[in-house]
């Protein structure tokens, strides 16, 4: 096993980060292959812990341990334990992340549970080497009927893997049917992501107490999750509003599959119908906007910030006053302050008051590890809107 | 009425925000009393607003409205309907802030709902001028029993204002009854601020499901809200630790009156305490901290700091691990970022990961009004505490 010295420890590692940049290696001992596990030492040759290391990634090493232990199925099961152990208290619901990466101590592996079928994301190539022992892992520990491989992506490519699509253990439909705060959903294999987007849960929730009687538009609607709850809720009549037909085929299933039937869909770019829904002076009580990440990487967090404004000042035009605007971002290099940032900045163009009724964020199947910042992502409010003068 | 000009026009005040500085005001024409109503232009001449305005206050005017629409009892009982609509949705409870000063456009002003019971505190002069208005609003629309008045606090002095305390509309007991989340509790009304920390009632909700089998911590305990919610939770056991002795002995009896015997009190500092626990090695599975607010200005900022960073260090070191830490900041100065950035530091002292369970605020009816930064002051979370190595 090859060794790893590092240099000077920043403050961010001593704390607990489990990443670890070329600039933070002084020496290798030892020959590696990219992907394998390599012991990390400090400067005074002492041990610090265990991670896989990819020359092709500018993240050099992603820490596993930092205890001196072996590296194996054992250890990933114990890992997929104690993460099953943090979800104990999760209610109403027979879907929900087993493991999320790094927040589980376990970089690059991403797995979600829909009832009996697992779905599996590996973005990493060092987790790709320990496939099997995940595989193995899962099936004990969950004992699922299938086990599905959505490992495709961006990421992929940098870390030299190639996409894979596919059953790779048992099999199972091509939407999986679930059941979330006492509605049925599917979660789609063709879809983005894992299928759905589980991580929305708690905060969809929230939106049952202020749908009654709405005339509601959910836009970014992707297969219906907010939408459903909204109906749920005793909404009037909801919109919903995404590019893809496939999504919104599926959306229209659910909500029937969920005996709902005062809904309507659009398919279109959500910036374009924004916009000509706000010239035309169209009107909605209760805005829902749940957009996919705008920005993967710093270079791009001003058009991010451009495009949370132009969609939540749209929202706040077409919405009567006063209205509910849901409003997200999942963006993760958009800060919490700099989202509420962009939020006062709309709402001081459009002259509203924005008063929080709700806030939410990551679910604990989604944690957040307070040591590893990254790990936070998901911003999520539900404000009212009032006209200030 | 006297007329305020306006200078140039921060963004802050064009954006909605409800104070205006000495400095912010170029002229005043007519004379005024402090307290009184008086209208606001801009520079311009143009109508901005209405307010009230005292001399002796760094907040030269509180806006009340951005219409130019008459203050009077109509307008005190719309703004109180206004709130009342606001918290339409709440529910497992007959206790509620039906009034949250400037997040309800009522700057000066709080009223706390305990059943049939309202109290009403009221911290600026001019809202002390109104005081006969909000009372009859408050008599028409939530008909109580009884109003107690508990207005007193530093900012009364400076507002120069006298202290006042006892019933001004009906009356009622001493520890006022009321229901919360499935549990009795009662406000004391010689206690602090209104006599129950209402805006802890979703984020003490939150411990139900993390206390089974534990033995628990609960330090700043006042009347017993957490450990309520921990006992309702199967705590196994629960120590209160609070400085008053009255605070205590009423949380003994709510917590008899709700059944609850695996308990007892220690009456005493926090900081001494969590140090001789620590340093005794005194270990616990669960600790709850919910201190008061540690500062009022920014001149203590950093006091409070160490504050928070020492009782939140103890706590990870007197748990056991994996522990969970309950962990929360009122202080309005403390933001959220910074809370994250204590939390952070005693996590590097203590050699901790801190996985969040759950994250809390302020529930709905201590709303968060984005455009008045300042109505944000609770910070919550629910920390898994796991040693690093």
């Amino acid at each position: 096993m090859a060794r790893v010295f590092l240099g000077k420890l920043s403050r961010r590692l001593l704390g607990g980060h489990l990443w670890v940049y070329e600039n933070e290696i002084s020496r290798v001992e030892g020959d590696y292959e990219n992907g394998e596990v390599v012991d990390l030492f400090r400067p005074d040759g002492s041990f610090f812990g265990k991670g896989y290391i990819n020359d092709n990634s500018k993240i050099r090493v992603r820490i596993l341990s930092r205890k001196n232990e072996r590296i194996d199925g054992e250890f990933i099961k114990r890992r997929i334990e104690d993460a099953l152990r943090k979800r104990k208290t999760l209610k109403d619901t027979n879907a929900f992340r087993v493991v999320h990466g790094e927040g589980d101590f376990l970089p690059g592996l991403i797995v979600d549970l829909f009832g009996d079928y697992a779905v599996v994301q590996i973005t990493t190539l060092g987790m790709e080497r320990m496939k099997s022992w995940v595989l193995d892992a899962l099936i004990e520990l969950l004992q699922p009927k299938g086990i599905y491989e959505k490992s495709s992506g961006t990421f992929r490519e940098k870390e030299g893997l190639e996409d894979r699509e596919g059953w790779i253990y048992g099999a199972g439909p091509e939407l999986i049917e679930f059941e979330m705060n006492g509605l049925r959903f599917l979660a789609d294999t063709k879809g983005q992501k894992t299928g759905f987007f589980l991580d929305q849960r708690e905060n969809a929730k929230m939106v049952l107490d202020f749908a009654k009687d709405k005339v509601c538009l959910d836009v970014f609607s992707y297969t219906g999750n907010f939408a459903a709850h909204l109906l749920k809720g005793s909404a009037r009549h909801v919109t919903l509003v995404d590019y893809s037909e496939r999504s919104l085929e599926i959306a229209r299933e659910i909500l029937k599959m969920n005996g709902f039937e005062n809904f309507d869909t659009i398919t279109g770019n959500a910036f374009d119908i924004l916009k000509d829904f706000d010239k035309s002076g169209k009107k909605y009580d209760l805005v829902v906007l749940d957009p996919p990440s705008f920005a993967k990487s710093s270079r791009s967090l001003e058009s991010a910030k451009r495009g949370y404004k132009e969609i939540n000042l749209r929202a706040m035009r077409i919405l009567r006053k006063p209205g509910i605007l849901v409003t997200s971002s999942c963006t993760q290099i958009v800060s919490e302050e700099t989202f509420r940032e962009i939020l006062m900045d709309a709402s001081f163009d459009t002259g509203t008051y924005l008063t929080v009724l709700k806030r939410g964020g990551q679910p604990s199947d989604h944690p957040v590890l307070l040591n590893v910042p990254e790990t936070q992502y998901l911003k999520f409010y539900i404000f009212q809107v009032e006209k200030r003068w």
